[in-house]
């Protein structure tokens, strides 16, 4: 990770789709042809990871299915002369640069390692002359992300598979490690296949982290064997739960991909469906007016100055956080509302008894949390109020997800944590579509207006951070609340939007948005080749002649 | 059709789920179930039309897929008891009110009559002791409105389909005749699937009138076989054209679910992709900037001055309008941009010859096409620039689109034309995602903000207009602009939002958003159910919970 690398990559033809844009990488003018027998061949690796042998099946269907016409106004009529005159590939050979002490790691296994510790880069080679392209890494990991940009280079004419400019030489590595997207399951569900089809669409602009926010207050869909009324009670029907084999598949999917699976079981707020299985641990459920005891209905909170409520909490994170093997749990920590336990008669008992203060009892709630995973080998990620607006004694090790505001990161740097760039004036998905709460006929969402790719795009991860300040930024990510969501258009909503933090984060910001608009269109068209409803940015038209349709063009 | 009648209809109760609301209605709470050999009677109807016949089949078919469950907490577990012991509907009689005078017509046929006399009325009972249910017309046209709403009463509990609110009686008409949804593809295209599937959503809410914006400055999808090259030039590729089979598919589709199909071919702006065939007939195509000489990129307008051009635009009108069967047809007209002929010099050089203004010239050009279609028995519809921002002499029968402004309603009507309500500050789907021209970091959509379902639902067609202006109004529509759609974001975007209109225009304005919301959550779910994308309007803990998330709850 070279986190001084903080400006825009060398520029480059505007129809390549390389994304997110590699560190280095120069490109030519010939033409070569991907040859009908073209294989990728892992000879120089010895006992290859089986998540290696399906990565490299993908890309191989991929270059077969994506049958993508180039985004030229002639779709790449034009080349056809060079093309039959071009050479052929026959091979890509991956191998490790400086070979090997002992088996391969997976990529299942490196996705999951220290976030610190992933090692991404790799270097691609296509010669213009049909001798084999090359993939080299120092890692499983980098052998990947060097197929994924492998099947980023290809075009098809006419059932031939080609590019107008080899020879290509790339070196590449991330700027940041966390580049990630969160999917709130609770507001409403999606089914399993949404969020692999989701998997296989952020692998492909290289992100490292699904944040899953599991569940919520209106709904909590997540199996926990040690307490099964939580979904059976909590879940939105019984078809709508994800079930401990569920959840294998979604962090198997994932981690075979290259991303780390963040979940996150938010506490002590937005709780309130845990008191449809235990109303005991439950403040203010349901309390009306919801406004004065949430921000969104119903109300509901963890009692957490009840001992048997923390013990309960504990209990809950440690089950559930055991069944996946990432080393990051979010417990989440936002939007605490005071009011619902000025109310809660239990909660005020309660603080009578232990002569605690209600911040000194969230102190304790979150040390014993904390302290569970901690003991279990994991790192707790939190949302920025927890750092922010209470005074607890966090692990120092400690993650926190700026969300508010990206001007609330330089705070919580100087609380000396690590953080996640998740701002909602940059990356939040949902805003701008108008308010969903009920009654309410001119109701904006809250955060208006909608953010753009190009907003996105613009976004300076340390911005207005000391050096100090900026080290400890590890990445960032989009982020979709659904209250106004489900199946229908989670594509749409994310893609290729989503993509824009993906860029930043791997190449670092800067960038030009003239420059990576014919790029993401790319990445759009590739995506709706491959299953993914990624929404056209502009008419197609314009997509076919970039810069034409640039404001002052 | 009653003009009068612009209140909500009475209050029912928040599970129902009729949408567009009846005008008149009474229901029970006695449990019905649909009986295994339920089928619909129609041994009234003396030679059916076939297009009735499919109608009933689709009918029967939606009974048994719906599935839907009822939008309450427990799904309608707790009508169990009551299913049990409830009677059964064996049979839904369908009969003309007063007899017939000889053969009955299709919906077809009476879809695409004078939009002022086509019969949408009708009237439904449903006994709750399992005797027959009953729907009336004065139409074919009716009967399908009434097939359509009974198609709406039903839930399903464990393969049982059935209703709660037994009985059931329905006397419904709508206050104005047309009721649309427009979408252009042109700016992207839409495979002939998807707008069958739009047909169908739009027949479920009981539209009349698909407005089809077929061609743009961008491309021009539509074969015209009198015309070859627009097509074979100017589509976005080969497959991206409907072609005159295409065309029939759709405009057959469309009227055997009582929807008119409303062509328009926009002229004399927003043609500038005429110029890849015909360019002899467009003025500064291409011309740049292009926001000088456009709204959009690419700039090009037919050569209106030129008696060539007028004659082609004129036979080019006849030929396309000649395929569609309905008696409506749009020319257009909005968006004319004045320098591009300032800097045509084949344009300033008609002007000099025939002595005519560029105003003048354009009245001649309106005139003939106008005429064109008159003549062979079409109504011209027009944007509403064509009567406010020139002076054009056009035909009295002419009908115009409201399109920049609702203000601009009362001006239209000034002028003595019928005019439909199409306003941007309403009902324009595709605003508020942000602005889609390149080259413009912080571009919003001209039209911000987002149109809620809420605020769209508030519009009233007659507000700040006399009773004399009022008559004028002959209806709404909802629209879709598709810089930045495509097939993946069709449903999404359109649905349930634009049944908005739909209610308003059928039921009249005035409706109360906290009891249309639980209804338009119905609507949503059947239309999934049906396998159209609709959006989640809410968390699905509010969808079973009327009410209880509105603002004040």
């Amino acid at each position: 990770m070279n986190r001084g690398f903080l400006v825009a990559a060398t520029a480059i033809s505007a129809a390549y789709a390389l994304w997110p844009l590699p560190t280095d990488f120069s490109t030519g003018t010939a033409a070569l042809t991907l040859a009908s027998d073209f294989d990728i061949d892992i000879s120089a690796i010895p006992n290859p990871p089986q998540d290696l042998l399906d990565a490299i099946s993908r890309t191989k269907g991929y270059l077969q299915t994506d049958q993508l016409e180039a985004l030229v106004v002639d779709r790449g009529v034009s080349y056809n002369q060079s093309l039959q005159n071009a050479s052929s590939l026959v091979s890509l050979v991956l191998s490790y640069d400086s070979g090997l002490a002992g088996e391969p790691t997976s990529i299942s296994e490196e996705a999951i390692d220290d976030i610190d510790s992933r090692v991404e880069g790799y270097t691609l080679t296509v010669p213009e002359d049909g001798s084999a392209a090359t993939v080299k890494a120092n890692s499983t990991l980098g052998l990947f992300r060097g197929l994924t940009t492998f099947g980023q280079l290809w075009y098809d004419l006419s059932n031939t598979t080609y590019t107008v400019e080899a020879p290509i030489t790339i070196t590449d590595s991330p700027v940041f490690p966390y580049r990630g997207f969160m999917l709130d399951t609770a507001r409403n569900y999606f089914p399993v296949s949404d969020i692999l089809r989701t998997l296989d669409a952020m692998s492909w602009v290289k992100m490292t982290t699904f944040h899953w926010h599991m569940v919520d207050s209106q709904s909590f869909p997540l199996e926990v064997p040690e307490f099964p009324e939580l979904s059976v009670n909590g879940a939105y029907g019984p078809s709508l739960v994800y079930s401990t084999n569920d959840v294998q598949t979604i962090v198997s999917y994932a981690n075979a991909r290259g991303i780390d699976v963040l979940p996150e079981l938010d506490t002590p707020g937005h709780t309130a469906i845990i008191a449809q299985a235990y109303p005991e641990h439950v403040a203010c459920p349901g309390a009306t007016p919801w406004a004065t005891y949430a921000n969104e209905p119903p109300a509901g909170q963890l009692r957490f100055a009840n001992a048997n409520t923390v013990n309960f909490t504990a209990c809950l994170i440690s089950s559930v956080s055991a069944r996946f093997p990432g080393k990051y749990f979010s417990t989440g920590g936002d939007e605490l509302n005071t009011e619902c336990y000025a109310v809660d008669e239990s909660t005020q008992a309660d603080l009578n008894t232990t002569g605690k203060t209600l911040e000194q009892a969230l102190d304790t709630f979150t040390q014993t949390v904390q302290s569970v995973l901690e003991d279990s080998g994991k790192t707790p990620v939190v949302w920025e109020e927890m750092v922010l607006d209470f005074n607890l004694t966090l692990s120092n090790n400690t993650i926190v997800m700026v969300w508010i505001s990206s001007a609330d990161a330089a705070a919580v740097a100087d609380k000396g944590f690590r953080l996640v760039q998740a701002p909602s004036d940059y990356f939040y998905l949902d805003c701008g579509a108008g308010g969903w709460v009920g009654a309410n006929p001119s109701g904006n969402s809250w955060c208006d207006p909608f953010k753009t790719w190009q907003y996105a795009y613009s976004f300076d991860p340390v911005a207005n951070l000391t050096d100090a300040q900026a080290k400890l930024v590890i990445g960032g990510e989009h982020l979709l609340w659904t209250e106004q969501s489900h199946a229908s258009n989670l594509d749409s909503i994310v893609w290729p939007r989503a993509a824009a933090s993906a860029e930043i984060f791997w190449s670092g910001p800067g960038g030009n948005i003239s420059e990576a608009l014919p790029r993401l269109h790319d990445v759009a068209f590739r995506m709706t080749q491959r299953g993914v409803g990624a929404i056209a940015l502009q008419p197609l038209w314009c997509a076919l002649r970039p810069g034409v349709c640039d404001l002052t063009a």
